[in-house]
């Protein structure tokens, strides 16, 4: 790796629904338009075919082998074990060794936890990586008005937590917020059923006090509503809430995009309809539009995306790569982290 | 009560934010178009200044003296020891002593609960009442195209569940399914992170077997989108998850709302924006639709509607209590304990 403003990325060529395909694009894209470097993780062959397609004699793009892919439906710490040279564990030994800055991959996002967890480690205090992010309307805070920018999390990786784990989701979202929303001091909310102190499930009651003795900016209690109506800048609970919640808003995209003619009527023209139809699958889907997000609790950049990624979503994969490299996400991951455990 | 065609409901009066105007408004509707006779449960001298707005002489209307109103802040049970005539408690009586066939309110889900659990009683096999309904369109299947007649189900009452009491909720919601949406052999899943049988969270890995063993339409774990898709007709889930997925449905509903011109931008013709908002509040509001759902659980017909009912919801309301009766739902419950319990 270069000089300070350079950028090198090690790109799992050969996971999701469009790879290797679209996954090339999208690097080559990104090689184009930001002049990053590339290092393109896959099937040598398969690679050839494909970039014999472009232009990229000026382009910083070097094929680096890897064998075997790991699919979504495979278990992923038994894949790992069986293909140790698969793309995505190939992506993240270069992030290990310093050859790239970051890794990122449209293929399984289980596969993507067990290779970074394995090649590249844990942050102190972190059992386990957890995933994060607005439910709504882009990962950054300015996409679509004053929508959701609110980061929920654990969105699926931690589905049975002790209280005392969603006090660290808080600090790795505090840190997300701070660095890659632009908020200064963060709001901390429990996602619970009510919003006094006593509301709430077992996890939550006991996860309370742990939130009120904290540095955290612990606001209280907050409630399935609250999470859209910027009530609190980073919302915890545990991988199971998360998860449904998630792919429920996915599902309401789908929906309405379905049953829009029966909502609306046939009073809609079909220029406003199909308007309406895009901002709603953009809404619905934030990992369509950031490209994919950082995985939370690895110590090191690793970016997972939508399976469904094209070409465009992979070149913005890329760019949240870097910005999560240059604006220093792990450093003050690790830091949140310390400042939790230093108290408690 | 008279002929098995009459029907005589309880109204909390005092009950709902807009007691006891509303609340009188709909009962005068519901005796005027519907015939029916209506118990007015209330503070009398109160009851008496609104009823003198109206021309009451040939309506079936009753004024039953209360003393007292168990607030949306009061403990419940506290409050209905507190106060044995609030009007809740007096509704749910009259439920107890034969003379209405059902109660309705618009005031604490809470206090509806504690007081048809105490005067009432529970059906076999039941701990605690709950609370289920579609999350979006309307609580009849019909309403709003396909969309999501899916019956989810704890809404809140029971938060922390062993994984048997999953198995209740089932037999409930297939009851509702089958005799208020007209579903002959409701499809039941389990709201889970994966649809696999290994996938999901402690609770929902034990409920599944005792699902599988059971009599029930068993087709496995749905995910979060497939609420809203028609993968099953009735989901179960704990309270903390289907609390939650219901106030985030209803908070998507007034951020999409507030955030409609962003969104949408200025092209919108402001008679299409005005329909979308309109469709959008009753989408996400059911109750508000509907009126109100029942308690599932209790040995006789109580609903519960939205605080913010007016006149039309309530006489929305009495309608649905109407449904339930004469669709014989309680009997129905009850055969679908026996049934789950005759096996298990």
């Amino acid at each position: 790796m270069e000089g300070k403003d350079s950028f090198t990325v090690a790109v799992d060529a050969m996971g999701g629904d469009f790879a290797p395909r679209e996954i090339v694009k999208g690097a080559i894209r990104a090689a184009q338009e930001n002049g990053h470097k590339i290092l393109l993780v896959g099937d040598e062959s398969a690679l050839e075919v494909e970039l014999s397609n472009y232009e990229v004699g000026k382009l910083d793009i070097i094929v680096v082998a890897s064998e075997g892919v790991i699919e979504e439906t495979d278990n992923p710490i038994r894949a790992i074990k069986e293909k140790p040279y698969a793309s995505v564990v190939q992506a993240a030994r270069l992030v290990k060794s310093g050859d790239a800055h970051a890794f990122v991959t449209m293929g399984s996002t289980g596969a993507a936890m067990a290779a970074a967890t394995l090649e590249m480690g844990l942050l102190d205090n972190i059992d386990r990586p957890a995933i994060g992010g607005p439910l709504f309307g882009g990962l950054s805070r300015t996409v679509f008005g004053g929508l959701s920018r609110t980061v929920l999390m654990d969105l699926g990786s931690n589905v049975d937590c002790r209280p005392s784990r969603l006090l660290g989701f808080a600090a790795l979202g505090v840190a997300f917020a701070r660095v890659i929303q632009g908020i200064e001091n963060p709001r901390v909310g429990i996602l619970s059923v009510g919003s006094e102190e006593g509301k709430g499930n077992r996890q939550t009651k006991e996860a309370y006090p742990l939130f009120k003795e904290s540095n955290l900016n612990f606001i209280g209690n907050v409630e399935g509503m609250d999470i859209l109506l910027d009530k609190a800048d980073v919302v915890v609970c545990d991988g199971f809430v998360g998860n449904i919640l998630m792919k429920y808003t996915e599902g309401l995209g789908m929906a309405l995009l379905k049953h829009m003619p029966d909502l609306l009527g046939a009073s809609l023209p079909a220029e406003i309809s199909a308007q309406i139809s895009k901002k709603l699958v953009e809404m619905t889907s934030p990992a369509e539009v950031g490209g994919g997000g950082p995985l939370f609790g690895i110590n090191g950049t690793a970016i997972v995306g939508h399976g469904r990624a094209n070409g465009e979503n992979v070149a913005q994969a890329i760019i949240m790569a870097e910005n999560v490299v240059k604006g220093g996400l792990i450093e003050a991951m690790s830091k949140e982290l310390a400042a939790l455990n230093q108290l408690g």
